[in-house]
């Protein structure tokens, strides 16, 4: 009888929408191989991560058994599962499978890196299926919000495993593969030992509906607009790209991307064939000689972002374009929670400016690219796994995912970020806890979300800053007097006198009475004038600031 | 004929959903005697406000002016419209018009600011009018989310006012009064020169549903929870508290008010004498002793707010109660834009410990206090005014609430804070643009929002800071080596070596080579040490941070 287990451990996106980051391992206990499915990203915000640029999937415990990692599967080309692959495939080495529009993304990743191109394999969809180790995987086509988007079947001697990878059951999907139930019943028909299922999506309670039903309503709008008119959506959904720059064509516009991703994306789909019938695209400088009303300008930045063309355009100018009273701007995508203040401000300001903002609550101009509660069901029905684990979600999306199954009489499995479960018997079961986390792409530089360099940021944005400097001389006496500096600081408060006085003044007295054995010891010293501080300004201003203090002995 | 003027001016509240704050004025143009309705707060966050405790409007215009303000008026008691009553006060010194639940929070607030209880006039509502100047003022009774809710009905010799304040359409409140069509109507038979209209729900496009429609729902849901049952909603929406608490009540359940706006809301209530028959409530130590499936808790927190009680039993405890696997957490109450974030962070952890939460996205167990489209409709046509200013909205709130006016063939202007409305004539018009603005209460201290304290929180937070200390002596040469301290940013970068060292090596070899010129010079020095910091750090580790430069002189 084999010792061989098959195991399940996600490192990311089981506990977030984003930073995707799955681990398949087959073989003896401690000496499985590996398979990584997706590398992804996720955004930083104000409110928990100012100042740093990328969030990352801590991948410490795979790097450290990277030398048993024989692949990593990228579903398809969302940042959230692709995102990571320049950052972190230094740190890994295994070589990239992907489809051609993916790896054609992965690629651009990678060349950031200075990586070579022999990292990358192209793999055609199911049924070729491709030899990874133990692993036989194949990509099985399936719809999303962006081209080539595939579900995996990986199949080891334990049984067959089918991750979704993030998918819609759209039967006409403007571009690219359409859900074939025939072509999913076919890979579950040998019998799938668990599905890795999509979660994002588990709270809407009716069917999703199909990218083909959002054309004919936006050519409608565009048809009927006098002035310019400008859309934004999510340039890797080249479907929605399409069927806006078409029904601005329609109605006579020429049509003008905005923004790198945009064109990158264009290109991209053009490149390896995805995208066919583009309609012609003018310049932004090419543009400026057309009349309003026969333009068409389709954007970066449905999230509010602040340096991209929609926020751009909202604060005056982009390549030389602006937008003006009587002109429309559809917002052809969804907001992401945490961005609806960046989305208002943008909204707000071509309200100022006249300009008409169409949003998707109407529900006629966007449609999600993720299986609703009745296709997740559906899903469950045609792949008829022995357990259903519910990934890409946060832990009330996975719970609600879990009881959609269970509720329906169906095994399931709650897995968190960390939690590696055992696939090989029956019954699944938690094999072990494996630390997980955060990496930040800061500047430069990776950290940890644990360093407590983003916990001083927020200290400091919370509670300001004061700097105080002591100089002593041989004595240890005090050589001058204490010198503050505030950052973030109100400049005066109950005493009216200004901040920076009340506290060199207390600062002072407290140094003049200090005795000579305090006044020695660094330490000691600093938490006393830290001290000092914190109470002076408590009493002052009502905060208590973050204090750095400098002695600085002549000796 | 009169040269007086009728003018009205928004200094907050028509620009955000939030900070309400109107200014009416009668009489010869800048001798105008004034009313204000309304003294609001709006709420920090982390993204634009970090550290500050609460934002107020920019009343200084008024303050310059107050010899002339004849009375400030409050039309409800939420934060929103009466929050800043005790913070400034002070600086308008007017008597304050309310009716009695009204005015007992806004004594509670005056209290806190030692004000005496004689500023406050408590007003019967409409026919009742006031006299305040040359204006005299009626309350009207109308539906919202707390009790005693008001329009105001303001006359002055130059014609009749309606000034809305918050309202929802609503037949039965289960607290407090309906809206009264033939009181409201009564109200403009004289002719109402113009209607002042809250704009906050204008994006909904379906009627209103009533307060009564809950209740039932709410019942149903908890009758057939098995374990404890916790809900929470903004405390001031008494109808909804006492909705909870009957429904729990009826299940057998004994009711425990958790935060302190609960409790003290629900004392106002009976005080006042507009909430009756509340259900009998047991205290967290007696609920101790009680079966878990009798218990029905409280809770404030609705919006994530992070010290508030639904958030310390996400984290674990609070007043000894805990929630656990099998519990039911109801938010009976919409999350705000701009908190999704803070409310998921709970729902996510109640989802760890297995509770069910029900949210009002199903729309069972929330409705909004604010008037829909179709019913900012009825109130156009109830009111019948000779214009329409749209108040209480973002940019976007108050342009399409003034596109849905004139679609229906009236007038309305769009006048944004500090927008100056001369209402004398038959058609309104600009008279002056007023600057305005937000003030801070930052710890114990009002600080102006442009006067860069935030600003540097957030730049320190995004950057990082780092203080230089050099010593100079009596030759302005360096004693010593430069000192760094840095807070906020990666330990190490590029190099691998500490990024303090390589900043301090790198200061050290530019001192060597600085001038005497340059290091007499504090302002000189200053600059050049700082842009070595910011180019040392850049090449290090991708980031320019805050730099504070303190050079010492020993002269």
């Amino acid at each position: 009888m084999s010792s061989d287990r098959l195991i399940y451990l996600p490192l990311g996106g089981a506990g977030e929408i984003g930073m995707n980051c799955y681990v398949y391992g087959y073989g003896p206990e401690g000496a499985e191989r590996f398979l990584l499915v997706d590398l992804g990203v996720t955004f930083p915000d104000m409110e928990t991560t100012p100042g740093v640029d990328l969030i990352l999937p801590d991948i410490a415990w795979l790097e450290e058994r990277r030398d048993r990692l024989d692949g990593i599967v990228i579903t398809h080309a969302h940042e959230d599962h692709v995102g990571a692959v320049g950052h972190l495939w230094s740190r890994l080495q295994a070589p990239v499978y992907a489809r051609a529009f993916t790896g054609h993304i992965a690629r651009l990743k990678m060349e950031e890196y200075g990586l070579a191109a022999d990292i990358l394999r192209i793999i055609e969809p199911y049924p070729q299926m491709a030899t990874v180790g133990p692993f036989q995987i194949g990509f099985i086509p399936v719809s999303h919000s962006i081209p080539e988007s595939s579900g995996i079947v990986i199949d080891t001697p334990a049984g067959r495993i089918v991750h979704t990878g993030d998918f819609k059951i759209d039967a006409t999907p403007v571009v690219g593969e359409a859900f074939d139930p025939a072509l999913w019943a076919e890979v579950a028909k040998p019998g799938v030992k668990a599905l890795v299922c999509d979660s994002t999506n588990v709270f809407s309670e009716h069917a999703g509906r199909s990218e083909a039903t959002v054309g004919p309503e936006i050519e409608k709008l565009v048809a009927s607009a006098p002035g310019l008119v400008a859309a934004t959506t999510f340039a890797s959904n080249i479907a929605r790209v399409k069927t806006l720059a078409e029904a601005g064509s329609r109605a006579g516009r020429s049509i003008v991307l905005l923004g790198r991703a945009m064109r990158r994306m264009v290109t991209a789909g053009i490149e390896t064939g995805v995208l066919t019938d583009f309609p012609k695209v003018v310049s932004p400088e090419e543009a400026q000689d057309i009349p309003r009303g026969n333009l068409m300008l389709l954007t970066t930045g449905s999230q509010g972002e602040h340096r991209a063309a929609t926020a751009q355009l909202s604060r005056g100018k982009y390549m030389g374009l602006t937008l003006k009273e009587g002109d429309l701007f559809l917002f052809s995508s969804k907001t992401i929670p945490g961005n609806e203040r960046s989305v208002a401000r943008i909204v707000n300001a071509f309200s100022e400016m006249g300009v008409d903002v169409v949003d998707d609550s109407s529900g006629l101009y966007h449609v999600s690219g993720h299986a609703n509660r009745p296709d997740l069901m559906q899903m469950h029905t045609v792949v008829d796994p022995a357990v259903v684990i519910p990934m890409h979600g946060e832990h009330r999306h996975l719970r609600a995912h879990a009881k959609l199954a269970e509720d329906s009489g169906r095994r399931a499995v709650i897995a968190p970020n960390g939690t590696m479960i055992d696939l090989t018997g029956k019954v699944p079961k938690i094999a072990e806890f494996v630390e997980t986390g955060r990496t930040y792409i800061d500047g430069s530089v990776q950290i940890g979300a644990m360093d407590g360099v983003v916990r001083d940021r927020l200290r400091m944005a919370m509670n300001g800053h004061v700097v105080v400097t002591v100089i002593l001389d041989e004595e240890d006496a005090p050589l001058g007097e204490p010198w503050c500096e505030v950052m973030g600081l109100p400049p005066t408060g109950r005493s009216k006198a200004p901040l920076i006085d009340v506290l060199e003044a207390d600062l002072d007295q407290f140094l003049g009475r200090a005795d000579r054995k305090t006044r020695r010891d660094d330490d000691k010293l600093d938490e006393a004038l830290r001290r000092v501080v914190r109470q002076t300004a408590n009493d002052e201003i009502g905060k208590k600031p973050e204090v750095t203090v400098v002695v600085s002995r002549l000796s």
